[in-house]
């Protein structure tokens, strides 16, 4: 058990390395209890504390007080837009590219159903068979809409090979939500557009965990959750991303009245809205859209390469003290070793994975779940600290020493989300 | 100027209705500011009172404290079914056929593209030429999608008549956004269904302001909005209703992991979920959802029968009053006179409409505009008093005598949502 780990970092060291971190001072932005060392905010971020004043004043004075006269007075209409630009800032998009509505599910359909809608020519999207299942649900969705569209798996290895002039559509998530392995957004698209195809990314799990540049990585489309890493709170809206030289080609299948060049002539004919408000489908989530905003305020504030940076270093924290303090447990590292193929995110594998992680969250270190033996843990650069990262592998080390992992109230299964 | 009603009815008259109202408790529950006379109920509903307290205690308890734990332990993940079931409560549907999910939009796409794909058969969609924009994109969107689909628009008198083996939708708003106008849904289900096609009803206007009864109406489909009468909030998501002999027929076509029969398995091949989950998309929208049961709650201590009353009473008299006391101002009723064929709004027509609306806003009765020349009024029966009638008139009355609706600051045009 003894090794040049145990050695050099303690918990000192780490505390040391969170008063030297540039990005210490958001941690207090954020609503936090430290019995609980949260490392789940990869499926749902942590409430920043201007939240619930926002709403409360969103939710008493602009809808009880203003009431319809809001839409206006309050911003609610431009709402999609505004905050559209605000996260274009943060993934390398340009205003008038992004636009705030529904759902990352809605938005996957929206996008590729306009895809294969403008290049009938094309039959095939492709995708990797370990893609978020809801991304493979939706392309499949598209296909089976189409007459004569298909879906392609390839592993991930083999997916530029994959690549021919029958494929409208590479559909792609960026940080594997098992793994957190991170594809190389800038090869693909590259290789993508060699045989005329389009990329359509998920940045559910980049987004305010690695640094995120669309227009340098040729990305053509996106979408990404504002739930995880951008702590917009439970079943926030996603966001679409359509780069300004597709605004033309594609259509939003989906055309809701607020898309509508003038909405409010309520004319019969749909014309669509110059820019990406034409991707607009229903009426805005304002609430929902009011408490995204009121996180992504902070990200704003943050520079996103000390955040990947940060979320590296906490990760490769987090490993090293696995391998030198669990490996004995049967504990192994699932995550990439690259520090550059890495998101946010470290999973590991154990024998009794799912006991282990219902176990820990009885101990107060919250990750995550993922059938049949993943146990995921999230590091969140916005608001972990590197003595969470102690602690978390400390209180594992306890548990899996104690045995009481293998204590029958933590066999039953059950979701852990 | 002198008239029967004038002579019967003033406001002692319509404080004594009110003091007779068996709803007339229901109005203390929602935020009321007595110095606005609020008729825009049917675009965006008032604050309830408990909202505030159960949106602070979801954020800050909720997602705050219980982070991702609340999906499981706070009900979040069933929250869409479970309001779902409420709601058919109110629209005269069974359990498990109505969810909560996406926004009206979304919905009318997903129920009327998942009609077009079960019936390749049949390759038109029937609706009118007045109903609400958004439904008649979305038709488009649909027909554009599909090679060989189109929508036929035919004026409401004509349309049972415009029905035949072609066709495999027809698509409806039940009560006209301009007019408040009602449809007989049983009379045009039946005649949809007797050349064997299915229907799809929007309700956005209806719910909560008209009595609904989709099973006996023999209505198929149906959608409709959380934010007008139902006073869910800005952007409230919507509902919708898949009849259960159809389950089995039809399929969604955006379908989400949290659709998929076991969600936490994360499969690559998508096995819908029995019922109407399979209908859902993305994550739920967990806050609005909240949001809206808490007003859903009010509903469900109110009969259904007796706002449908209230909304005709109120409704005939401002008709009356309109008729009575501003018809020398060149103002004339637009929505029917039969009550049986009106919903809860009446719309006026005047030559200067908008101004008149803009400037009656200033004067604290807040209604609506829409091009070209329609003054909206609508008069939610869950918190609206007769003598709010009787106020609203006297202060148009007041408005036209004046003149001052003439003024310059009123002729600038802007959006009135």
């Amino acid at each position: 058990m003894t090794s040049t780990m145990r050695d050099v970092v303690d918990r000192q060291a780490c505390a040391e390395r969170d008063r030297a971190d540039p990005l210490a001072q958001f941690r207090e932005r954020f609503v936090v209890d430290d019995d609980v060392i949260y490392l789940d905010g990869n499926s749902l971020g942590r409430l920043p504390r201007d939240t619930p004043r926002r709403l409360a004043h969103l939710v008493g004075d602009e809808w009880g007080r203003g009431l319809i006269r809001s839409w206006t007075d309050a911003g609610w209409m431009d709402s999609p837009r505004r905050l559209g630009d605000k996260i274009a800032r943060l993934i390398g998009a340009c205003a008038d590219e992004v636009l705030v509505t529904d759902t990352t599910s809605v938005a996957l359909f929206k996008l590729g159903a306009a895809v294969m809608k403008a290049r009938p020519e094309r039959h095939v999207i492709v995708s990797e068979p370990a893609n978020f299942p809801t991304d493979l649900y939706i392309a499949g969705g598209i296909s089976e809409l189409f007459d004569n569209v298909h879906l392609r798996l390839v592993e991930r290895t083999h997916l530029a090979q994959a690549l021919d002039e029958d494929v409208a559509l590479l559909m792609l998530t960026h940080v594997d939500f098992r793994t957190g392995e991170m594809h190389d957004m800038r090869a693909l698209s590259d290789a993508a557009h060699a045989v005329g195809a389009l990329t359509l990314w998920d940045l559910s799990h980049s987004t305010g965990a690695v640094e995120v540049n669309l227009h340098a990585a040729n990305a053509d489309l996106a979408t990404g959750c504002g739930y995880k890493y951008l702590n917009g709170g439970p079943g926030a809206p996603a966001f679409l991303f359509v780069k300004q030289n597709l605004h033309g080609e594609l259509h939003n299948p989906i055309p809701g009245w607020l898309g509508h060049v003038s909405p409010f002539t309520f004319e019969t004919e749909y014309r669509a809205a110059a820019g990406v408000r034409s991707w607009m489908s229903g009426s805005p989530p304002v609430m929902a859209i009011a408490a995204l905003e009121t996180a992504i305020d902070i990200f704003l504030e943050a520079d996103t390469n000390a955040l990947q940076e940060k979320a590296r270093e906490l990760t490769k924290m987090f490993i090293d003290l696995v391998d030198t303090r669990l490996e004995q447990f049967e504990v192994s590292v699932v995550s990439p070793r690259e520090r550059e193929l890495r998101g946010a995110q470290v999973s590991l594998r154990h024998p009794d994975g799912y006991p282990f992680v219902r176990a820990l969250i009885d101990r107060g270190v919250i990750g995550d779940f993922r059938d049949p033996d993943l146990c995921r843990f999230g590091f969140a650069p916005i608001y972990t600290r590197f003595v969470d990262v102690w602690d978390a592998v400390q209180r594992m080390h306890e548990l899996l020493l104690s045995g009481d992992h293998r204590r029958p109230e933590y066999a039953r299964r059950g979701a852990i989300t």
